[in-house]
């Protein structure tokens, strides 16, 4: 049993994706997530600074007493993970592993395909844990760098001639090429989930990468014996590096239910 | 006659734009550029935030031995132009004043458009200077946020039906008001000169905040003896805050011809 909470981080927003998984598959688990709205998006950037920043929201998070770290961002996963992990004394979880594992075992055909930014693409993070997994298996990646500012901006609905001309034009090789399984490895994807199963077809398998890491983060809880207590609700804490003023409102959207709790915000360049 | 270079910077690559023109109005002058590639987009964040990574830029131009600074971004010009210029000993300008005057002297029927970031549109800037210059002036602002990733992302072109539907579901209230003028208030913006004007028809005229300031730029030179000599072109250097590697391929796009000269990374969180 430890009721500690669980540090959660993303680039920005997007991660309260995994949260609303967190709090769907695990709802005695408190959190505490930071979101760097001050220096949003990552994924463009050089593998240097997305370093450098991903130690600042982990250091952070540490101001607090937790149990586990998850970095909800999939360029951060697929670029620091080693190195975060080898820095901090306590679990460290990122959402390529599991995923990637998960496309390995479930795909039929062995064709996988993967979205997600520019600087996870290029890492080759989730080629290489799916080729461990499964030497068969082939992948195609393809980075979407529309889909996030889309995504932020409302562009999310089947029907919309915008989002789904776009889906169309990332997606048709990926279709084309004929993958039964396709990654969602950018946190803000799960508000496409909808438009791109329709695109993709239904026999299509889409994994989100944050239901993935959430369900690792379950398993390894119970199995040592980490889990809250299942009498409590988990609290929820929210911190941002930009203004706290817009958060609510696009946070609700991607967390599915409206904020409620106060949001403070920090200055992540001193950590 | 003066030949010290003009230091000019953007939130990223979209000052280019005010380059190009710079490069044609004043084929002279060398320019030295800063693009804060690796904290793009200022646009949505906060007025703090803003002015603290404005100040940075300002202080790595300062170590070259500078004539004027221009500030290419809409979003910083609108936010933090007096507090640079009381802080600077040479004169620094901005996009918003010479645009909005001109608006206000162009228009015949004395309704104006604003089309820019949100935090542009947010600090009312333009409609001051437009409704000082022109107290008759009605003015319609309206933040854009697509443009940006769309321009970034090569959707520039007529007969695009998402840069056409995203231009249409943004632009068709202000057409509906009936504006003659119409400021394109983001360096991003004179990439969709095209396909605005096709929507907004001919008789709107559009005016571009680069070029604006560059006359701005070039009258008080003239005026004031400080031009360079008219013997010499002009040279360029570079320099962004995140990896420089794809660089050149935008570059190109905004600046209308090949980036042929070197570029420069700068830590700019250390000065």
């Amino acid at each position: 049993m430890d009721n500690r909470p669980i540090g959660v981080f993303d680039s920005g927003m997007g991660g309260l994706t995994t949260v609303r998984e967190m709090a769907k598959q695990l709802p005695n688990e408190s959190v505490v997530y930071f979101g760097d709205t001050g220096r949003v998006p990552y994924g463009g950037r050089s593998r240097d600074t997305i370093l450098r920043y991903a130690r600042q929201d982990v250091a952070f998070l540490r101001t607090f007493d937790l149990k586990a770290i998850v970095i909800a961002c999939g360029t951060v996963s697929s670029t620091a993970l080693a190195e975060l992990s080898a820095e901090q004394e306590i679990p460290v979880f990122g959402v390529v592993g599991p995923t990637a594992l998960r496309a390995a075992q479930v795909t039929r055909n062995n064709k996988i395909g993967l979205i997600a930014t520019k600087a996870t693409v290029r890492t080759g993070a989730y080629e290489r844990v799916m080729r461990h997994a499964n030497p068969m298996a082939e992948t195609f990646s393809l980075a979407c760098p529309l889909f996030v500012p889309l995504v932020e901006n409302g562009r999310t609905q089947p029907g919309d001639v915008v989002i789904e001309t776009v889906v169309r034009d990332y997606l048709s090789p990926i279709r084309d090429a004929g993958v039964d399984t396709l990654v969602l490895g950018c946190t803000h994807y799960p508000l496409l989930t909808e438009v791109i199963q329709n695109f993709m077809g239904p026999e299509v398998t889409l994994l989100d990468s944050g239901a993935e890491v959430v369900r690792q983060v379950r398993e390894r809880l119970y199995a040592s014996g980490h889990q809250a207590a299942e009498n409590r609700r988990g609290t929820y804490r929210w911190f941002v590096s930009d203004t706290t003023e817009s958060f609510t409102e696009l946070a609700s959207r991607f967390l599915g239910r409206p904020v409620t709790e106060p949001v403070g915000q920090v200055a992540i360049e001193r950590y």
